[in-house]
């Protein structure tokens, strides 16, 4: 696995100017100064499971920056958020399991607004000036019902008054965001600099891509400002969750949040942050792709030759998406004449007579013919590279999928999730 | 079942300028006066099933059209029939199942070659004088093989030799060109204006879509020239295989023909050849789509309300190669979010709070939000009609799709095929 994150990494766009510290996975939006989380079982979600998470930035600045779900159906929330995002300022961030409030029309904007105006009310009634407008909102959950609001509003007096300090805060926030997710998922960077950035995500898949709603909130305590914050993110996302791609399904509700208290008082230079950023995305996008459901393939298809980067990634993502291409991995099948027909798809300048194909750095296809031994390759393992070369010209992209498996179908099919 | 493809057939073009006699659906490419065929085992699959057909025009008419994949990636036999193509006339069409030769370079494009001069040679010792220029050539099964030359040059000889007439001819060539097929597809029509036109088909999936190959041969006796049967061929196939999409995917080798004896002698309009030649590709589209692998569900998403015709058709197809709303129609949840996920996500004008959504005339979501009993509606049935509203405009465009099975991620999983 290692391996493979590392290659999708270096293969995707992170600057490569800065050295970036090792990523540390039990630590999430509380490793920065600054900040406090919680997570609660509000009762949201008939389980009885954690269903509200929390995180509060304490300053002293308030810079974030975001980005939403390309979908043209946004969930209330999503607007809200685009909304208060304009003023590059948060001091909370409000997230929900159990429920979507998408497609819930006027009265679900309506909720999500109350969400955000009773966290401003609690956070001020414990001696922080608060605003809704510096209060974002993410919901993740069943599209098209309403939010048990009753639950929503007393589980937001809770979680204010429980708000705890130091790491375990952030694990159960992390905890209270999950809905099909089997473990909570957290990265952390401390930078010799002395700053820190952590983060937590649930789900798999941002904007292009999505399996289930993917939720991230990323903090730091670096002392930049909202423009920095929204450069370094928008570089992170575009090549981290915008290269995952489980089943190019996308959600309604998709957010990713960036949040900066400038505690530590130390500013990084952009490349810096940009590197801190995208390594904590990177390795969050792997965490994702590894509990997607129904996983039992980790796939890194790559695309290089193309005459574009541009091309390279819409070749990759084509083959990422292809059913048959999907379902053979899953049988462990070197079946790379669907790997061919996938990308023979894809808009974009292919010459069938220079394309080769390798699975786990073994040639399987050359100049668009198979390679001897090319049927005997063993993927029976749980980590697949697939290496397409189109010959073209210097264009190269990588894609994180996953297999189609009969867990991917039993647990999309079993239920309204 | 009978209704969804009478419904889908009067959304879709067909002029309905004339009347078309009812389908029968028991003969094939031998319905026609001036048309022979058969089917064989040869030997090119393992298992010993037929493999190979063979449909031959006996005139006076030669004259023919076809349409291929738009996979770049193109099999031997779709280059060569291309290319025998440009004459607007064919005499015969050979088929082998049990091989795709596609990937295969150079060598296999000469045993396509070497195919075609074989049934020419084979045809005019039997007292027909024909060119391989004549002979188009279709195959289907695994990519990247090279196909048995020996085992389908001895089955040539066999299978001219062999040649019968009437219908069970076109029988034995429907069941020789199956490969993950469980039923034979043929359908023909007998007009009363005294000319017939008939056809078969295996696979699923055209040009966009594809499940596996799909190959089509459609044979009439009308007295009509290329250029008519090209015109009739393109309009049918856009409004019926192209509007069948299983999984997505497209192949190496579909290819659909026509072809013309003019054995009755009679020149119908072109109106009346358009509405045939459509009545019989509908029919077999919907064979094709009751047949899809792994298939438990007829589905017919139908787009109203969209600013254009095209506009409604990528929104349609948007909605079909979604695999939430697959898996979710497989387990009979009638998950309307997830149709609102997806169309949101269609490269087309859309305003969230104008669409309407209905499962079997069953209303579930109304401008954007859930409709009273929307989580109750029945879909336990094997046939279900999704229809979605943009109420933007005047544009309406049908697709016929299946849902994501166990079946499908078994059948496609479990070997190389």
């Amino acid at each position: 696995m290692t391996n493979h994150v590392q290659r999708a990494a270096i293969v995707a766009s992170a600057t490569g100017d800065t050295t970036v510290p090792p990523i540390v996975r039990n630590q999430g939006v509380t490793a920065p100064l600054g900040f406090r989380a919680a997570g609660v079982a509000a009762g949201i979600k008939a389980s009885g499971r954690p269903d509200l998470a929390l995180v509060v930035n304490e300053g002293p600045e308030y810079s974030a920056a975001g980005v939403v779900t390309r979908n043209k159906v946004k969930a209330a929330p999503v607007l809200w958020t685009q909304q208060v995002l304009t003023t590059g300022r948060l001091r909370a961030v409000i997230l929900n399991s159990g429920g979507a409030n998408a497609c819930t029309g006027p009265a679900g904007f309506a909720d999500t607004h109350a969400t955000a105006e009773a966290v401003a009310a609690a956070m001020s009634n414990w001696g922080t000036d608060t605003g809704a407008v510096e209060v974002a909102v993410c919901s993740t959950g069943l599209i098209g019902d309403r939010l048990p609001m009753d639950a929503v509003l007393t589980g937001v007096t809770t979680i204010v008054q429980d708000m705890g300090g130091g790491l375990s805060g952030g694990t159960d926030a992390a905890r209270a965001i999950m809905t099909t997710d089997t473990v909570p998922k957290q990265a952390a960077v401390h930078h010799p600099g002395g700053w820190n950035i952590g983060g937590m995500a649930k789900g798999a898949g941002m904007m292009a891509p999505s399996l289930a709603t993917m939720l991230v909130v990323l903090t730091t305590d670096a002392a930049v400002d909202a423009a920095a914050l929204d450069t370094a993110l928008r570089r992170a996302t575009a090549g981290t969750f915008d290269r995952l791609d489980i089943d190019g399904s996308t959600s309604t509700n998709d957010t990713v949040l960036l949040l900066s208290s400038g505690a530590s008082a130390v500013t990084p230079t952009q490349g810096q942050l940009d590197d801190a950023v995208f390594a904590v995305c990177d390795d969050l996008a792997a965490q994702l792709m590894a509990d997607a459901e129904g996983v039992t393939k980790r796939i890194i298809i790559t695309v290089t030759g193309a005459v574009s980067d541009d091309e390279a990634l819409a070749g990759a993502r084509t083959i990422a998406r292809d059913s048959l291409v999907k379902t053979a991995l899953f049988g462990s099948d070197p079946n790379w004449g669907r790997v061919l027909a996938a990308v023979g798809i894809a808009p974009i300048d292919l010459d069938p007579d220079r394309v080769t194909v390798r699975f786990n750095g073994a040639l399987v296809c050359e100049n668009g013919c198979g390679a001897a031994g090319a049927r005997d390759v063993d993927l029976s393992g749980a980590d697949i590279d697939v290496t397409v070369d189109l010959g073209l010209g210097p264009g190269a992209a990588t894609i994180r999928t996953t297999d189609l498996s009969h867990a991917y179908v039993e647990e999309n099919s079993a239920y309204s999730s």
